[in-house]
């Protein structure tokens, strides 16, 4: 039976106390005037936002992951990095986050800080500070991390695709969905683990996605979050253009080449197909003019990635809804 | 066991669609470049906004009420005023809002679709515009409201209580406490829904709390959600005071007089520690100087609600820590 005023978990102002305090001791952050601890976080705006940008995601024990698959810190970690990889794809820098948590009975206290502590830290690492957040009973583990930024130019757009422009994508796909299988197999924990690294903690694309839209070098861009096809599928419809794709060219993770292994002998067409569908690598895939292709690749190199081209964009279908 | 970039609802694109269509069809929002569809909502701040508010509240099937209890419309109205009760606690203006659903595989797309329209046309209806969210699967249906917003001039703190200050408190209090306990009673429906009027739908005291902060008529100011002794020893603590309330002067909520009556008879005791520690009232509780007392309660009978003394604000205690 629920109850008002007591739907919370116990030790609820303890524990947030210690999740004050453990911002707190990261520093101020850059325009804040009040974080955690009042109704509403009260903030300052950079002079350099000309436009603001608001996301959030959701992570769910038992839906996106497994009890015992990342630690809280690895939980903390993942669950910024996904939420702040719709910032890398709009060319944006994030500012203020919230962090909203579901905890079940069971969770034990310390853990739970451990997984906020990574949330601020990951933050802070990308300019951003933890403001603020809610934390309520549920039937299980429950992350839901809300970013607040701003860009000082125009953002990148998935609307932006033009005919003519060259497909790229960063680094290589496939890795995350591999890592997935490992971690949801029988295979012994610790080479899970190891084969399980490019899921448990995405890559950061914040620099790069900010270049290509303060240099204006993209036209549009999107995260590979619900995998390639369906994530390039999203672009081709917003821009009404079409996506034609050479497969072939798609960097494929090493973990989704040895995950399609077997034997010694290597599955192209699955392991390609975990880097086209797999899911949640959080890389960049972005369209471009093709004069662009050289002094992107240059980038990416700076950014500590690559940038692939994968393919090109046609003119829309007449009959496109 | 759970997939990657399959573990959304079935049907999510196509009920994403619905969504934005139900928010398009409320027409254009202030200072809105680009809604939901790409990777984060791109805003324009207005050029009132001095201070940027951010705040985000939970409820949690069968922790924060149980299936049946309200109507998906109720529940995304009851949502979006518990979050944006804490704008008016700021004295802020929401402008912006994410709506992070969890559904269950159960879960009826209209039903979910009703409630997120609920949810857009309560916030258009407080000026503020829904442009994204999130949509996940979980093992119960959890609501997540995040709302943006700004404040022309200086926000309401919690920390703003001086001695010598009055305390006030909006509408009467328990009435949610009481709805809460009929509806979790074996009272028949009809009479249950009739006597949980108040827990269903949170009072709006926006228009208020703005006039409050804008006039710089009070010091300090909380909303009552966790219970109104509870949410007074926040202000205390945040504002190095001490708060003396009378609690016979605290109004007490029809709901809550009627909850505590037994054959005719009223048990006093019953119905106003309700009012005092029930919680979720949403009503606003503040501080200020004696002489703006006539001031306010002219301003409250304004907004449709009433302000009453309660108590006053002494001097803290040395051993404060």
């Amino acid at each position: 039976m629920p109850r008002p005023a007591r739907n919370r978990p116990s030790g609820e102002f303890e524990f947030l106390a210690k999740v004050r305090s453990a911002v707190e001791a990261l520093g101020p952050g850059p325009g804040v005037d009040v974080g955690i601890g009042d109704d509403c976080a009260v903030l300052r705006a950079p002079s350099w936002a000309r436009r603001h940008l608001l996301t959030t995601d959701t992570v769910v024990e038992g839906v996106h992951f497994e009890a015992g698959w990342l630690t809280p810190r690895e939980l903390g970690r993942r669950a910024f990095r996904a939420a702040v990889s719709d910032f890398s794809a709009m060319g944006g820098r994030p500012l203020w986050v919230l962090l909203s948590l579901e905890l079940p009975a069971h969770a034990a206290q310390r853990a739970a800080l451990a997984l906020v502590r990574a949330v601020a830290a990951e933050a802070r690492a990308c300019g951003a500070t933890l403001v603020g957040g809610n934390v309520s009973a549920g039937p299980r583990l429950s992350v839901t991390t809300t970013i607040h930024g701003a860009c000082a130019g125009r953002p990148l757009l998935r609307s932006g695709a033009r005919r003519g422009d060259v497909v790229m994508v960063t680094g290589a796909l496939g890795g995350a969905a591999a890592g997935w299988r490992a971690l949801a197999s029988s295979m012994p924990r610790a080479r899970a683990r190891t084969a399980s690294a490019a899921y448990r903690l995405p890559p950061l694309r914040l620099e790069l996605g900010q270049a290509l839209a303060s240099g204006r070098l993209a036209h549009a861009a999107i995260d590979v979050s619900d995998g390639l096809l369906q994530d390039l599928g999203h672009v081709a419809e917003q821009s009404g253009v079409r996506v034609q794709l050479d497969a072939s060219l798609v960097p494929v993770h090493r973990a989704a080449i040895a995950r399609a292994a077997a034997g010694g002998v290597v599955d192209g067409e699955r392991s390609r197909l975990l880097a086209l569908a797999g899911g949640e690598d959080y890389e960049l895939a972005f369209t471009v003019p093709a004069r662009h292709v050289a002094a992107i690749q240059a980038l990416a190199r700076r950014c500590g990635t690559t940038a692939t081209v994968i393919g090109r964009v046609l003119a829309g279908v007449s009959d496109r809804t």
